[in-house]
């Protein structure tokens, strides 16, 4: 059916404070939303600690393996935020206060009446050969190099990053979805999936159990860029299952 | 201080549904608290597509990397549960029904008045030399093999699945943590923060910016295993900041 695959994705999650249990991450999902409606299949999501050879070595992997990579988390001014060090490693490039992005955190500064201190500065340093990305919230940017789109941890600043790059990527047929809810457990179902599943190979047939007030059901999904195919498929399920 | 360090855990969460962003993936939270609290520091997680050569890849780097691995979904009945087929593929382990989980089934359904058929035992596949995980909510179990704990996505299940692997396995010291909640920017905590992680070089010291009606605050999260290093760090910190 399609000619062109979409194009694919990987996020990368930089954070002690998600792995300990702290911090509930909330970039993900909505990174996941985002990357779906814009036709970007996410394909794998790391997490992984403040730690140097853990975030080169996950963003080495992920830049080569897939289309587009997000990074969130470790941008800001303080010791632990170490993920530009570690991204302009993993490019080999210069990491240093760059013109462009020390003059819109010293405009912002000016407007909110703070100094720029050293602190601050970390955040204008910027790979050689990075572009910036826009962050209408708190000024600070992130940053694109190569395939790997470096973004803020702070959900706020994370998602007005997400609409200042999304833009700028090619993307694909957006994934479209149709599920149907059966209060069946997935036991009794899962013939009559399998059968539908292998009828209808373009298109993926997930099946999501869930428990309510004790008793068993599914949410079966059907996804697929093809909306007739997705409307025929859930016609014969519908029918097979006789709802 | 510690003379021994912690164990090591990594996490695999498996489904197209947390990816495409239709489900919101509560069980790496869940487990991070557990495992905290455990004294078992959680270093990674991924999250990978209903795809067999991505969850064994995944598998054998993170079974090769850390002490544990959990994973959690794609253990139910249907065609898109392939978990137990792939984690048997990483390990070269025989995969096919066994009269163990099969009785545990079999008892299940007489149980309910439910008959026992092929996509159900699906769920009775375990590879050899498994040990099975205990299901208290629907009797399906879980299983370790090696240092993998393979247990179900659906988050009641889960949890009961990870209070029954979370007493065989040996802790270490519990992470403590204490928080200190500031209504400052993180560029003017910035310094004496870092002095702070100097001088503490056995800590971990975190900065977790938030913004709350506009204004910019920081969480600083002291960690560590003994207690009494953590109240004097915070004490030193409370009076480089003036509060």
């Amino acid at each position: 059916m399609s000619a062109t695959p979409n194009p694919t994705a990987a996020m990368l999650v930089i954070g002690d404070e998600i792995l300990s249990g702290r911090t509930r991450d909330a970039n993900m999902h909505f990174l996941a939303g985002e990357l779906t409606k814009h036709g970007i299949d996410l394909k794998e999501v790391r997490v992984v600690s403040d730690d140097e050879p853990a975030i080169i070595a996950a963003v080495r992997a992920l830049s080569g393996g897939f289309d587009h990579v997000f990074t969130s988390g470790g941008i800001g001014p303080t010791h632990d935020d170490i993920t530009a060090d570690c991204i302009a490693k993993a490019f080999g490039a210069r990491l240093d206060v760059r013109n462009d992005a020390r003059a819109i955190l010293q405009a912002h500064y000016d407007t909110q009446g703070l100094e720029m201190n050293e602190a601050r500065l970390r955040m204008a340093r910027i790979p050689d050969g990075a572009a910036l990305i826009d962050n209408p919230v708190s000024a600070a940017p992130g940053f694109t190099i190569g395939n790997v789109h470096v973004m803020a941890g702070v959900p706020m600043i994370f998602q007005a990053m997400v609409a200042s790059v999304m833009p700028t990527l090619t993307g694909g047929r957006p994934m479209l979805s149709q599920t149907l809810r059966v209060l069946r457990g997935e036991g009794e179902i899962a013939a009559p999936l399998r059968t539908l599943a292998e009828a209808y190979e373009d298109l993926s047939v997930g099946c999501y159990p869930f428990q309510k007030d004790g008793a068993f059901g599914a949410n079966i999904v059907i996804r697929g860029t093809d909306g007739a195919r997705i409307d025929a498929a859930m016609t014969k399920l519908a029918k097979e299952l006789e709802l």
